[in-house]
């Protein structure tokens, strides 16, 4: 692009016909419907419209709600670059950081610096796992897969490495920061090994 | 879905899980790096995010951020029943009003009454673009298409029916309730009808 209304505007479009890129980032999960692979565009989305309507069941009772949006909403930008880490991926996990802090520093820096200093503070706000905020948001990560796993018949957890153990792990921030979550989560897991779809 | 933590949680799952179609609704635009049509979720994160970084343009200098967020991100669910009407079909456009109605009362029903009715009073307050934050949501819902039209070579605008008095038209209500981004709009336009990619 190289319409001139302000430099600072045109940094933020630039920003933003950049980040079309996520609608491009497949992940491991499927969409319930055409069984393709869901993209982190989707994904995104699809954890905002369940802050709007979960934040009830943060244990933070004074829930910023709309921080918690901005992050789910910014969260896997830096994937533009690092791509979709499979949660079970060790090796992947290997180098993980690294990658991501290299996407971060390119991509947010299209922004005007006061919007690159947000967007890098929300998502290392976001994984760094600390706020009410963020843990509450990471708990919404952990379980969207899981619900679209259990409308689909289990499909990422077709992957030898995908054990009910290493689900409960990685749901087990929302025990403590969203207990109805987690006990729904529990829930669909103690089901999906009953119904086999899921290994213990 | 079956399993009850409590009657609310799980009407509130339902609608989670049932809103996954809208990744399946597809757009008449294209995403820029692949080409292939873009869907309603995706065009609502992308809104969202837009929403975030671009709200210091609209005239309202007391916007609602969080009220603009929350509309765009439900504004299209109601096509997962009406499908998405392509704003230039004028024969589309005449029940188009009566099927999304229908599909609001179907899929904000999932809910529990209280946030069904705020799914509902958010939806009706884009729809009726009188708010300063509807008007902003609406600049912002067809300012994104033309960004994406113009990084795709005109793609939607090879239609005979898309002109740029209809694209002008269309994105008229930046005009007043967010004067830089109709500014940049326009500059969009007449760019794009110099270089041959939108008709005038």
């Amino acid at each position: 692009m190289f319409i001139l209304i302000s430099e600072r505007m045109q940094k933020q479009i630039d920003f933003i016909v950049a980040i079309d890129q996520l609608k491009e980032i497949t992940r491991q999960n499927i969409v319930i419907g055409s069984k393709r692979n869901e993209n982190d565009a989707e994904h995104s989305w699809h954890l905002a419209v369940m802050a709007m309507l979960l934040s009830e069941y943060a244990a933070e009772k004074d829930l910023d709600v709309l921080r918690v949006i901005k992050m789910v909403l910014i969260h896997d930008l830096v994937e533009i670059d690092a791509g979709d880490t499979y949660c079970y991926d060790e090796k992947g996990y290997e180098d993980k950081d690294e990658r991501e802090q290299k996407a971060a520093d390119r991509l947010f820096n299209f922004l005007p610096a006061d919007q690159a200093k947000e967007m890098m503070e929300l998502w290392r706000e976001f994984e760094e796992m600390k706020t009410p905020e963020a843990k509450f948001a990471a708990s919404l990560d952990r379980f969207q897969p899981l619900l679209l796993n259990f409308n689909t018949g289990g499909f990422t957890w077709k992957r030898p490495e995908a054990t009910s153990e290493k689900v409960f792990k990685r749901n087990d921030v929302a025990k403590e920061n969203a207990p109805e979550i987690y006990a729904y989560a529990k829930a669909i897991i103690e089901d999906s090994i009953k119904r086999g779809i899921l290994k213990e």
